[in-house]
């Protein structure tokens, strides 16, 4: 056992930190403040990319702090997902550094289906110009009419027609819908209602320009639209495509969202903890700075006991969630589920928590958009219905760990 | 001790019930939508009372149910602070109510110091056509660079100066502000350093359109505006007003504060608790008609439980509410101090716990604006920091506990 | 609506301060500390009544104070649930109370048994011993084999055979059997399984010196024996008694039982609000007087936010007993089955939270016999098991809850 | 970064596994009974050591599972702290366990100060007994009159007095002290309040058959005296010991404290973290076990939600602990601080809660002794009072925590 990062994620670390100091920190008030002046009920369509986005994507670029989520030594860097880790978590920090490094929701995700599971075509026209950061895409999997947590619930269908397929139903919360680049989607339905419950489902893809493809509108996520990137509704209406969009072929759809969250929930939550890190030195510089009955708050009832209560919670995080990380490493996401679902509930309930408190430190100013604090609470709170709300989490580390005990019983028995 | 409630009451909560019925929830949702539609950081002097407004406005007015906050049995209708509170959990259901019974914050509050400290020209100029709904008003105390939580830190200054007196200051979360009836602020403020800590300060009546008065901006609340009650930031900048607009004397600001607070602070966790009730009623409704695997999700996890410890919950609030609530009647809110700072710990917070699990049982629509659970978690959050901050209150209640056992343990040894 | 006590309950909490002050607290370490002379595992049978327990007993009968928990008039005093209620709240202070005032678990449950139902016979035979405290009795329920949180579960039988029945099976969690006074127990079993789920079960009073009755052993809880009240472990192996010592006839059982249950727990829950008040004042002397840092322990971390947060959650707890207790007197235990539960989980938990705080500020001496403190806590732990665990009652809750709000549904699709 | 266990620990942890199952499993129900035979109360001096000890610790000696805490590759098995933690954990899953491989508290700690401090005499006259198991010893810190927490306060003196120093006080909580074995005690006190803060204090050897050494009682930790280890109160009175009995010079005790607590607290947590493991067990075999209302208690309510908590819990605590004995190894415990008092806070706390939940599951049984609930709930409840309780811990976190971003403050202002 060992917790000393490797030297390539110290040497990416370094060079994160010092581009995060200069080029993102000092932007990202003005950013978030250009993101919120159109009412995203009304005009979200008029939403533009800021030009200082794409300087700073070439600058990320040319520094080489590019696709670093990607194993692939040569697409990516070749980092494992212990190594990445901590590197997401420095990107996690801010609101703006994802779409910058290339690793923004749910492109990482979708690059990785693509690249895993993706045709030499597929790759071609879709993943090539998602990894040089040209195009967005979107992921279609949740559905307003039923509960999405259970995937056998899903409407949507995706039905072989000849040399196409037929995509119908309606999706929401399909993230990063009101980006201009936004060009294709991922959609996951139902295909054969009479395979297996694990060969059931289809994932297609559809570019969104597509005859049939509807968006209706963008969502609010707790007041928040995290323009451009946010998630919108939208229908899909005898849509067709070619039968070469279909990933890995029918009947693959749930095999490839299985090796999609793995990863994919790692990065969210090291993002999290990042957020945590930043809503935690907030809280210690308001509870320094603002002074009341002759103390700082920080001296003031249980702030400083809250204050070591947050950093356990942070560092524990951050340790379960590296272990996780190694854990896919080693023998892959399929066999880590425990311990994917519980840094999936441990990581946005401590943000949400230490955004709260952070919160109540700030006063009127923490709910205003003065500090980013309701912009880190729309994220922990999206996230912890995001990718399974945390009651599908805890189902399954309660199963896991169930028949982990009978196993254990079963074998003391046969002795 | 009894707790069947006065016929009185009971009679006012049925009709209420009625109105509610029949008046508000039909109209709740397109009113939030149109108090939506303009960006209030941009825009938000465009906005304009929806025209429902005045009209339920007038049947409230026409039904009884108007002014039922005001203990005055000519002006009001003569409620004591216990018979009112089981209808101010009535009208907490909506976030539309309260400016149709006349009982929004912060008119209520300022209604009560004119009610009880106005002279009679002021009661003629601003508190008749408060009580009538003809106009609307703000209370200016919070200032963004202190920490309002301790009054003495106050900077803003209300110095007489011959028959005038001059208003220099920031103010901020001023409720009401962006309200285009709003016509003026009682402001707070310091006059003489040289007092004893109890009196300081002031409070002054400021007419909105006086030289020297500059709104700045609206503040958002968790991405909520409550338009057109919406929170903002104001500036006095060498404003003058008659010596005539000085409520009850110079000095008199501590005093007024304390009083102002104690019915308030009851009518605003009353509210929160009707507000928790409804939320309660949209997590049992979705828990019971969202199936998963299977089952309601209802029958799935621990969500029996959490309905069983969020119903505990509420009826706990509720109880202590009332208590605090007969406690001022019997004793005045300068004595009930303890009882308040309670209920105004406990009820915003087990409002935000109870919409927060229902957010969980809606999944994303519940972080949409598709059901008000945004709005009423903005409510609980806004509420935690509003009037006192949560420490705050623990302090006090903690500082009377403590005197209470000293005082016991004191008399003991008397013995 | 009025918080105000009743006059009578206020005349006797005066008298019952005053007996505590004089009579018990200066009595309870010593008791206390013989009542642990004996090791239980071993010994038990060694126990006896300390002198000074009669000798209280009669001082309080001479001062009225005696049977206080019984509504009757004529054999107590005439008080409803909730002018008991505060009353049972000073008894619950010590744990040497309850057998002076004779209000001890199982007791007043069994003297309310035999009021309500007993027989002209039973009553004479054993109401009237108990009522005078001449003897003591125990209740048999719970069975170490099934949950019997279930009451269907029971598999202890009693069959009627000619002019006797006959009772088979093992209870144990039996309080009072170790009591040298226990001279009888009310036993609860199985009659008819084939009769409806309400009617299959029946009570009857065994006589504790029956043949076939054995006591196995008393049992600790949580390291506690509370001699000579204990708990126990008891066999009947066909123990035949009369048939007229069936209470109010075959099949009654569960009837009995949620009559019985319904004012026992505002009793017990009560009692623990009185724990939790005593244990907040040692709470309180120890964060006075106990210095580090330089400074008191109040002064240090967090402690006055719990000191506050306990405040709040005890006076909670004490106003949801009351309600639940005027419910009781207003509409029967049946139709407040909500209420109880809801106290039932509630008391218990504060109680435990509150001793648990108190001890960590005690440290080492929180742990040993030199403070009441462990004490508490067994009961609160106990009390989180008995008539009934958590999971039942909430349960019990979350059902009534569904069921009401069905019913505002269904009567909102009629109109 | 790397979670593999090393080979050295994987191959003890093999062996240890097997020891636990065929040696301690089958004979810790039958220590516990024989434990608790004798009232620590009263007959405390009668406890013997039962023979099955002695007999489980030369098995274990045989087998080379002896003193592997120690981190001496010739006295020990030369295993970083890291590498001991996993061991721990299995010994902390029965209470029998930690004398047979001579890894108890407090001689572990004890053994470790002579290890790193103690002269050749001194080394040779305890140190050699205590790693053979031959004698046992005692840690003389608490005191029942100040606030222990605060080292400052302490009131025990050691003083020079030519070739003797003279020790005087009183102690409690000493762990321990009950066993026959014991032969003396490592006690810290006052030699020179005119010294620097950490220069006050000394440490020395005290042989307990002294002069002027009275064992004044046992205390009962909870209801659980865990005989003979039992915690003790004594007094020193005018106790002279030759100067050679001092452990590294006058003055150094606060030196030798902190060096002494950090390892000692990473095996104390991995215990709790094993015992935790245990009582999950527990919950889960009853969970599964217990039916009612047609289910098993699992399938009830909450409980897979809590199994879920408990094992996120539990495997949050395993993987801090893991990191604060990484650290250790990697800069020592001095600079490890704020790592080793976050698990301190973290472990007692997860294995009170996951006892406290078993307990409920298994209702009365639970609070008997027939399951180890009740011991294991005791261990926790000691800890986390023990070596500084949960509050002094939080303090040096929060502490910590503000000097490291008041630091990176200070260096983002010097660029």
């Amino acid at each position: 056992m060992d917790f000393t990062p490797s030297k390539k994620t110290e040497s990416f670390r370094q060079r994160l930190l010092a581009f995060m100091a200069e080029q993102i920190e000092p932007n990202e008030a003005q950013y978030q403040k250009e993101n919120r002046r159109l009412n995203p009920d009304e005009d979200w369509r008029q939403w533009q990319v800021p030009p200082l986005v794409e300087e700073l994507k070439s600058k990320a670029k040319a520094a080489g702090l590019w696709n670093l989520f990607l194993p692939d030594s040569e697409l990516g860097e070749g980092l494992t997902t212990l190594e990445y880790a901590p590197l997401a978590e420095i990107m996690g920090r801010s609101l703006l550094a994802p779409e910058v490094f290339n690793c923004n929701a749910p492109d990482t995700g979708n690059m990785e289906v693509l690249y895993h599971f993706g045709s030499a075509e597929q790759k071609k026209a879709w993943l090539e110009p998602l990894l040089e950061g040209e195009i967005r895409s979107v992921f279609c999997m949740t559905e307003p009419d039923v509960a999405s947590s259970d995937a056998t619930n899903m409407q949507a269908t995706i039905v072989a027609d000849g040399d196409e397929v037929v995509v119908n139903g309606r999706k929401w919360w399909s993230t990063g819908l009101g980006h201009p680049n936004a060009k294709f989607a991922i959609v996951m339905g139902l295909t054969d209602e009479a395979a297996d419950r694990h060969h059931q489902h289809s994932m297609v893809i559809v570019p969104l320009d597509s005859a049939g493809v509807t968006v209706e509108r963008m969502l609010p996520a707790f007041g928040e639209y995290d323009a451009p990137y946010g998630h919108g509704e939208l229908v899909f209406d005898n849509v067709r495509v070619p039968k070469a969009n279909i990933i890995a072929g029918l009947g693959k759809g749930f095999q490839i969202a299985q090796g999609r969250l793995g990863p994919g929930r790692i990065h969210h939550c090291m993002r999290a903890i990042g957020a945590a890190e930043r809503a935690l030195e907030l809280f210690v510089t308001r509870g320094q700075e603002r002074i009341a009955f002759g103390k700082s708050l920080l001296q003031l009832g249980g702030n400083m006991e809250r204050l070591a209560d947050m950093r356990i919670a942070i560092d524990q995080a951050r340790l379960l969630t590296f272990y996780a990380a190694w854990k896919i490493d080693q023998v892959g996401a399929m066999k880590a589920l425990k311990e994917i679902s519980a840094i999936k509930v441990v990581a946005p309930n401590v943000l949400q928590q230490v955004v709260d408190e952070t919160i109540q430190l700030y006063g009127g100013a923490g709910m205003s958009h003065d500090v980013p604090l309701t912009s880190l609470f729309a994220v922990a709170r999206a996230l912890r219905i995001a990718d399974g709300p945390d009651a599908v989490h805890r189902a399954t580390i309660a199963k896991v760990e169930l028949r982990k005990q009978q196993n254990k019983a079963a074998s003391r028995e046969d002795e």
